[in-house]
């Protein structure tokens, strides 16, 4: 029943459906019933050590046996800088007065490791069907360890040129990354988010302009997305805020509340919560120190002064100061079990290209 | 074989293809060639007093009794701000002096009216089938002199809160213009240009938020995008720069040149030219004035100042002072006769629904 079967027989799945491996918001859980429904499962590997990944991908085998993904980060580490750093947090600091917290307890450290050597043991040693990188390809060295052990290798671009270089640098299947999307922008080859255009643009823009099959994603949360993403090209879909509101994903009360109700002019790409541009939607910190601020510390620095706030308010039912990512559509999204909605959304994409189809004379 | 019939009955036109009026780069010799082949045809007046526009008037009916829209702009009249204006001169005096004008030379006055009771009338006398508008409905007492004449009362939305104003404010039909679009965004309720979402979040969330057709923008250029806009809910299209491409639109040589070849990431949103969010191929002055400046005359006040210098710059060939606008996917665009183009869409849009119902089990 789909267009195009090159990406279910290049994974070895039923729909072609990819989880978008969300870290901080989801594991195996969703990623395995994800799987287990027909699509690509996921795990998000980008706010793990390789031996606790190790420990994920044993618990997602425990549930499925199906193809998944691992989702890695591999952008370049962070340059400490000192002076950025204090300047951040002493920016922070009347929000820790203001919290009961003192400013100047020490922060946690970063928790996003960029692809390395030990991550990359663990891709060679568990096999899964595919390696997704953000934030462009691993270095080649790294990057030909996993080609040789057998991995599908995705990579998001945000632009025709990123997509261009992927596919000249090895990438078997590109994720057209719409500006809509949740979550962190997988920019590489530019940090100027005026060059971030739609899914509508940059869907058949990239299509065309290279031979790999490309994934649609942003924006798409039911069978109207699915199909229109087909209809622009699309050999795929890439789904993650719909499944946020799955009772699998791992998301804060007041994420899951505030992804119920969020119109896409209540979402902003913001930098303030990593130090990289991500869609969210506007919580407290993003309207007091953002959405877009210069001089902060590199990604994903940001995050660490933030995250003693983050737990207090958390704790206290508020996501003034969580990152809530969430694509621009996301009041589109149903909450019912993963491998329902997946099974919802099959449905309704069948329904809508046969209402297309009925259109004909 | 259309989808969606309603706005087909409520306009009088066989495809449910709408020009968008782009003021400054066409006039009614595109507009009547698209009626012609069966769209709806545009004559925009948002650059033209009311004299000159029932000129064009009559001009389009020489060529065509097909169906048309008037298209205005309906922004609140600037207040004038002395030491803004002269800010502004000052920014722009380095280039007067580099192309040999004289920085103190006096400037030409807006060319942008909002609508008012002179083009009220004009509608009320020439009775075109559509009045459109931009920036926001008219005032009631203009708005109810349009609906007495009979006219089909569009606006464009960018937001979900504004496609429910102009639902609930007496417009027929809705334009959603995601962040794709060329041209000048048409927010009204908000000046944020974060909370501009890309055609394939927005045209979902507004068709479900109102019950009045909703015609999609941003992003369309071919068949592709025309089937996924029908995909996602849309009754109809709104076709801009896709017809820029055809030899009866008035843009520049530079203008026309550039329309070819630019990728989604060459574009962006700029105020720098007139004071409100437009997207433009990225060009001289926004690289260097923007793409966004704070501290600028209201709209459509900077036009003034870089009149001159665009004038001089297009002689000489160059659009490095010109508003480039254009929709992030121009470089789809095909070089062709306007009404060739319709036909083509046509058959390309027919093609497209017809491979989406062959995936059909």
């Amino acid at each position: 029943m789909w267009p195009d079967r090159r990406i279910l027989q290049l994974l070895g799945i039923e729909h072609p459906f990819l989880l978008s491996p969300m870290a901080g918001a989801m594991d195996w859980e969703l990623g395995a019933a994800f799987a287990e429904a027909g699509g690509l499962g996921a795990i998000p590997c980008a706010m793990l050590n390789a031996e606790t990944a190790r420990e994920h991908v044993r618990k997602f085998r425990e549930l499925s046996n199906k193809p998944f993904m691992l989702g890695f980060f591999s952008h370049k580490p962070p340059q400490p800088d000192n002076q950025r750093e204090a300047a951040w947090r002493d920016r922070l600091a009347p929000y820790y007065r203001e919290l009961g917290l003192d400013p100047n307890r020490s922060i946690p450290s970063p928790q996003r490791a960029a692809f390395n050597d030990e991550l990359c043991d663990l891709v060679v040693e568990v096999k899964p069907k595919v390696a997704s990188f953000h934030f462009g390809l691993p270095e080649p060295r790294l990057l030909k360890r996993v080609k040789q052990a057998d991995c599908v290798v995705l990579c998001s671009a945000t632009t025709v040129a990123e997509a261009r270089h992927l596919e000249a640098n090895g990438a078997d299947i590109i994720i057209a990354q719409g500006v809509e999307a949740g979550g962190h922008r997988g920019m590489f080859l530019t940090d100027d988010i005026a060059t971030q255009a739609g899914t509508f643009a940059l869907v058949p823009l990239i299509v065309d302009a290279v031979k790999v099959p490309v994934v649609a994603a942003g924006g798409i949360m039911d069978g109207r997305g699915i199909a229109a993403a087909f209809a622009l090209g699309a050999a795929g879909v890439q789904l993650g805020t719909a499944f946020l509101h799955c009772p699998e994903s791992k998301v804060s009360k007041p994420h899951r509340a505030a992804l119920k109700t969020a119109l896409p002019e209540d979402t902003a790409l913001t930098n303030v919560m990593t130090g990289k541009p991500a869609r969210g939607i506007r919580n407290r910190v993003m309207r007091e120190q953002g959405p877009i601020s210069d001089d902060l510390p590199q990604f994903p620095l940001p995050a660490n002064a933030l995250a003693p706030l983050r737990a207090k308010a958390e704790a206290e039912g508020s996501g003034d100061f969580s990152p809530l990512w969430s694509g621009a559509a996301t009041s589109l999204g149903r909450a019912m079990p993963a491998g329902d909605l997946v099974g919802l959304l099959v449905s309704e994409t069948q329904e809508r290209m046969r209402s297309l189809a009925r259109m004909q004379p």
